[in-house]
């Protein structure tokens, strides 16, 4: 399971930071989608670093390649591979990072775990990784496309700084991938600031997905909100998930909470939506909300504390390089790659999708 | 999937909240674990309502067997039956609901995704579905403990009241099971005054799980935080989870949230736990901690707006009877069960115990 | 995985021999299927002993409740627990088995494997558990017949004694569950004769399953025939499985063993069926045909050779009480549950039956 | 589940016969075992075709690179992706079979289950996608051997011709893979004599595993014999599976198929072994024993009945190219590697493999 995710449309990832390659075989997705490169490498490119002053200059070149699971330009219903293969991957000299674990970084627990660590760039552990939920989440939302179902992320907070406004034309017209084009300035500087001090800050990626049926999500361990926060927490830099209202429930009045239902053209609908879509673990109908808590990244130049493992004795560490000084624009892609093959693999296992052959829908 | 959790250690679960019994199958508990329907009994007392004033005056006296599954007092590696036969299951009429979902409950749900739903006591989407969760998460913590790893939860917060101490032994000292026995008091009185309104209140419980060896947990897609995080929203009223730090490293420099390592006693630390003892999915050895927002419980008796499903109108409803004013402090022993059993499978999976015979270990 | 069977369609049985109760718990039935306990009763008789002179006289008046997962006469998509409570547990002492494994039995791997045996009328290992797969294929069987699909097996041959008729009316009418009244006569006498002698004598049982649709079955790794061989496999006394023509094809010709396509009233069928009616692993439209082979039963009278494990050493056993001479005939009802349940699972994944609700079929 | 085999050592495939590439994605192997392509290669030769008169004189220069989850020589834990790129894939013109299934091949399935099928070569339905298994495969028998576990399997009966006789360093001495060179010598010249007449002809696998411990395999559901069977099975080829004894338990007494027990040298063995190694679904400590039926290829150039799917006609085929008049001896290799994957699997859920370090055993 330690690589694999969803239970009928599911991605099993591999490969590692400076390996030779980092791809995902994505099996169940059902015959007849229309799928090719370009559909993956559109997305691949979003969490695309060097592109601004506030990621890593690192250039990351990723083409992707399809290996399998296309015929005629369309989905056979055999598992797709997608493969990106790493260029560069012997441009640096990590060993002063083999036995001393970087703060705040997997390193300690693959030391521990395995033994046996590929400490080059993070490894396995290395955000490169998410090319695989890129690839599994790009063809998930080639699929969904199909049956009206969108996901977007977008960022709402970088430090201190939270946007309320939602232009979804705007997410992809500025750096930080806000929603609000003067929030996103103020982000911007933020993050600049911190970065040119040696050091990063943490922020909040709001993930919306619309168009959902209602009654998607197993009860009572299958649960469309229990789903996504585990792919969400998945993810390397989120310390919190939160569906709807989130952490204001605790302060709310049940009277206030509850989302009222009314009927409008036929349709039942909630007056307000605290409940973020899901309630009892099944969709209702409404936008599905989930926001999470991106971490500042662990890699900052500034002098830490840690140990030498091999030696069992204190030591200091200085990370030099190039990092991302916040992390939280570049995850937006994964989180919206990561609900996507949630809602996929929902889908068919709730009937929407018919699980061999989209013509048979 | 739908009513499984767990890969090795997992739980089974059935029955509804008015059927004939409600129970769970516990498959991959290993043999020689001494167990009896008292170590269960014992958890399940916790989570009985009509014990004080902050709960339902409504009486549940469930008793559970263990039909199967034990040898001679000890587990012998096949799975174990818990069972509680439900008392006074047509004790209500509940046909005003047949048709008429109540608001932020899960019956909308239920009734469109299956078509048939037994409305009586919420159903399987009751709370009472939790009694299995308690089942396998008493067994999981009998195992646990032998293993040197203890799981607590305690309330932290209750509409604007948080409690900043934790002193484990005042825990089941008050009825709102606080660690802080000053500001338990103010709890209960909120919650009281809530209910004394018709209106119903939210909070935060907090879990920490001690004795937790390094390298629990299994990267990219099995991470330890992913599936605590899955196992706790799958609770019915959970809207956020946070491991650590949670919400708040939005607004932390790295500097500020990284854990520094060093050496005591020959033993690997962090000075900081903002990891929550979980970094890149993996265990670092720290205690564990993590955190849910519980939302104001939907029963409550003001009038509401909803539908008539059948009828395709708009309603009132006005929800009767005895419900819990607050859910939170019996929320604190299925939280507390939900994260043992991550934690009991996550030991088996990670070869920390034997999968067939503790007596191997 | 160790008590549970299926993907979507699963069953997850408990229980031993001489415990409280076996049961299973049916997770992923869909809803709006008419379900009552006599529909499981009816298939549980038929594996009932102690009704003929070829089964064991011991009584076993098996009585199934359900308690969960039926609404207004239908299930509701919730599981559907089923169980049966041991009568007699207490009926005979089986302490001489407690460290001394009986040749052929699960004894020893089970003594080896847990430490801790219930070693009374075999625990779990007895083909009581059957009772588990036979609630679970009563239920699947009653699904797949809405779908126009029929399971059924017969004895073929009772040690050197084989049928080459079937006439299933006639399967019911005799003791041996044969298809051809005058050699299950014949059956009849063998399996008596062996009885007498203190002995026992092996066979084989067909298993025939009609209606079923073209293109079930999951290639690669999850195909219908795999799925079906291990199934089979893992009933108790099952040493061999075939489809088709089975081991016949190792002495055929491509030429006649190749299954030729023709048209007929607008539908693809093939002009034989050495394929049992799967090829590639998917079906083909044809009645799906595999045999089983029934090894004698090893409960026998006669002295044997055995080890006494606690003493480390060599040790005669006589396995005395009451035993079925031959378990082919009682393994039909068990075979049928098996398959059904597995068709029933592929009929879900494979989108012919709806995953939630048959009425949206 | 499709494309995936094992739980918690498992295999994920993918590739079709004539697209980019055939591989798999091994999850599970735990770190610090050496390993290294050749280790693969070495496996895959076994495959080959082309290599002597028996086989196609197709060439298929399969050159396996491994992409991800080696550091250092040895595995790290994380997934270890191997993949073979096509050659040649656009050598012949397949367009005939577009809509024309060839009598018992997958055709007909994957036409019907996906609608869209890419008919070059088999698709995914070839025999080629086994490339995928022996990766596997050869990582599990590298892993096995450290543990003292050896998989062999040779070719027992082509047609009517029977090998009795087993000589393991002869299996690699002769084309067809026989433990009997004279016999082997008789089943080359039948293979070829039915190849000239434009026909092919079925046979035996046996598969043999030596050094397993007792106590392995899941009861009730996860036994090893039922496992064992499935991934037979699921081998293209493959119409029956036996354990032992096999079909010949049918025609024999209790008391001479019963593997009676005995203490030497204070190891608990059994006299004969009709169990084939494994009981109640457990191996027993002897070696385990596995027969599998071989169709005979469907692929002659014979004239054949089939049908037209676009048109609803009847039609007739010729099969032209170069075939494998007998499928057995390429067979043996993906038996091993089926087998040894099993075996893999349940040596770490049992508790004999560290799951996640072999160092740590």
């Amino acid at each position: 399971m330690a690589n694999r995710f969803g239970e009928v449309f599911s991605v099993t990832s591999f490969g590692a930071s400076h390996g030779k390659a980092i791809g995902a075989v994505v099996d169940g997705c059902p015959a007849n989608l229309e799928l090719s490169a370009e559909d993956i490498q559109k997305e691949l490119n979003k969490r695309k670093p060097g592109t601004s002053a506030v990621t890593t200059p690192r250039k990351e070149d990723d083409e992707v390649q399809i290996l399998s699971g296309i015929f005629e330009g369309k989905t056979d219903g055999t598992p797709i591979a997608g493969i990106v293969f790493n260029k560069n991957q012997h441009s640096k000299d990590y060993s002063m990072f083999k036995d001393t674990p970087r703060p705040s970084h997997g390193d300690y627990g693959w030391m521990t775990r395995y033994g046996n660590y590929d400490y080059n760039g993070g490894g396995r552990g290395s955000g490169r990784t998410t090319i695989g939920h890129v690839i599994g989440g790009a063809i998930a939302k080639k699929l969904l496309k199909k049956y009206g179902i969108e996901v977007i992320a977008h960022v709402t907070q970088i430090g201190d700084i939270k946007s309320s406004k939602l232009n979804i034309e705007d997410i992809e017209k500025n750096v930080v991938r806000c929603g609000d084009l003067d929030v996103a300035k103020e982000m911007e500087e933020l993050i600049i600031a911190k970065k040119q001090e040696g050091d990063s800050v943490g922020g909040v990626v709001e993930i919306i997905a619309t168009g959902i049926p209602a009654g998607l999500g197993e009860p009572v361990f299958g649960k469309l909100d229990g789903d996504i926060a585990q792919v969400l927490m998945n993810i390397g830099a989120v310390k919190g998930v939160e569906i709807g209202s989130g952490f204001d429930v605790a302060n709310k009045l049940g009277s206030a909470n509850n989302d009222e239902f009314y009927i409008e053209n036929d349709e039942i609908k909630t007056r307000t939506n605290n409940s973020g879509g899901i309630i009892g673990g099944m969709s209702n109908g409404m936008p599905i909300v989930a926001r999470i808590a991106i971490k500042p990244t662990p890699s900052i130049s500034k002098l830490q504390e840690t140990v030498d493992m091999k030696n069992m004795e204190n030591k200091k560490i200085e990370i030099k390089g190039r990092h991302d000084p916040c992390i939280a624009p570049r995850v937006t892609v994964v989180a919206e790659s990561s609900v996507a093959i949630v809602l996929a693999d929902h889908m068919i296992r709730s009937g929407f999708i018919h699980p061999t052959n989209i013509e048979n829908d």
